[in-house]
């Protein structure tokens, strides 16, 4: 079968995703056009999944476009800001029309759950991997970055942590998981959910945010260089799933990647609005695992204080 | 030499690029922040080069990464759009701090040149493949497209066609060129220069307008696809080297990739605007090379008229 870029894109890439923000222009130029409200700034993000680095060869063509799409609306979500826009740039070893099939309704399902719009991007032939680059939409200085936490702040997270690095190990064998919690370890690595619902709690009450993408010791390690603060943060806090509490497997938590679930620190008077939330969001539910110092970065672990400035999260280049 | 992904963006990344519009917030958080003045719309491309695919293995690293950022900024072009702000997303076999180093300066280079501020990226382990997405502005509604092309209107091409498919050629040993061309051919390959200097005069002039990326017959399709016309275009008016001229290797010029050429069409009473410019800017010559017509799609090539619409472009999956 031979197919032009041109017709596979229109074949496959037409009319994925909701408008929220409808584009002026969309696929079929040299570029597409959109316009940005006034008052609203424009926030982007950009991340390549590359097969055999970013996930498994055998995985199913949907589950890469699920990811490769959330793992950047996760980026959106800890700026606080709400999707609008993707452009997608897909390398392929060669035309399968099934896989092509299969990654086009993976894509049109999450870009349809999080209102983003597809409006651009190239095809080519190479090794497979998918590069998308996403664009939200924050209003004029509500940005949330990752320089703005105090002493005394509480920080947060979001959701369980170390799932979706239980569920690597799982499936590189370096763990056997009980079926309890198998499916949930492999879905939290397969089809990550970018907490989107977090924008606007966010935006209001929150001093910084990051995404946890490289496992939380190195991403709060983030947080706390732009925002140069120390942090205590307290391991029996941490947020995991009963397997991980019974093999004090908490590294998955602490370092284990590809939560993307988000972490993030508050003033303690906004304390009243976590607990609201909470009563309202029992999918999304916000745990403290500590708090903002003034220096040092520590782990409180039973009776011992470990100092994570040595830790090391997952580094691509190491 | 051990470099995690924050390092190494804060060493080679930083600080690309001058800021015609400078960003809000750029590298170092979850995402970039920009504002689009009042008045603009953002346009938006986005294209990957993969090493093998798009350029030979040996190919420099300045070179690659001025490419990546050209073959974008040529889009904009297209679009009548001024760049502003571009992420880069970069997967490297292994960490080499030369190679790097090569590539920072190419891409700053070239940033510097265009006016285009580095605000975002990522970095990973994985074949060597770069993807550039770009923004540019563009006051509302004056984008420029490939449906606004009319019966009677000119067709134009800047610069000259088929150098880098001639370039191609010699480093493929399909050809061998003489001295006086090689390295005029070799550097339009290698280095392609966006026709920015055109934004303006298109953006005032023309009815609509795309770059040859993938060569003039195909890409000429497209606009009159889109815009429901015909087209005749005359071989012996093609702004085409000496070389192609003797050995008849027109080829090169109709069908080959890779030029970054700007083909656009004109409404005759422009026409003293074409000759005003052609005047005051001799390296970015316009060549009126055939009209559009109702409908077919022909080459006239001394006495004979070949049908088009069965001649193919380059295509990345046939």
């Amino acid at each position: 079968m031979s197919l032009n870029e041109f017709s596979l894109i229109e074949r496959y890439f037409a009319n994925i995703g909701s408008a929220r923000y409808p584009a002026i222009l969309s696929l079929g130029d040299d570029a597409a056009v959109v316009s940005v409200p006034e008052g609203m700034q424009a926030v982007m993000s950009i991340d390549t999944l590359i097969s055999g680095v970013h996930f498994p060869e055998s995985t199913p063509a949907a589950d890469i476009a699920c990811k490769a799409l959330a793992v950047n609306l996760s980026d959106l979500a800890a700026m606080a800001a709400t999707p609008a826009w993707f452009l997608l740039s897909l390398s392929l070893p060669d035309f399968d029309a099934n896989w092509l099939q299969s990654f086009s309704e993976g894509l049109k399902q999450t870009a349809e759950q999080y209102q983003v719009e597809l409006i651009g991007g190239d095809t080519c032939r190479g090794p497979l991997s998918v590069t998308v680059q996403v664009t939200g939409l924050v209003e004029v200085g509500r940005q949330l970055t990752r320089d703005g936490a105090r002493v005394g702040d509480k920080i947060l997270v979001s959701g369980v942590l170390g799932n979706a690095s239980l569920g690597l190990a799982h499936l590189q064998q370096r763990t056997v998981l009980p079926e309890s919690i198998k499916d949930l370890c492999l879905s939290a690595l397969k089809r990550p959910v970018p907490r989107l619902e977090l924008v606007d709690f966010l935006g209001r009450h929150a001093s910084s945010a990051i995404d946890l993408s490289d496992g939380l010791v190195g991403d709060l390690g983030h947080i706390l260089r732009r925002s140069r603060v120390g942090a205590l943060i307290r391991q029996a806090d941490l947020p995991v799933n009963h397997w991980i509490k019974q093999n004090e497997a908490y590294a998955h938590a602490l370092n284990g990647g590809d939560d993307y679930e988000l972490c993030f620190t508050l003033a303690s008077k906004f304390w009243p609005a976590v607990v609201s939330w909470n009563l309202d969001n029992p999918d999304c539910l916000l745990t403290e695992i500590g708090e903002i110092t003034d220096s040092n970065y520590t782990l409180i672990e039973g009776n011992q204080a470990i100092d994570l400035n040595d830790w090391h999260g997952y580094r691509h280049f190491d």
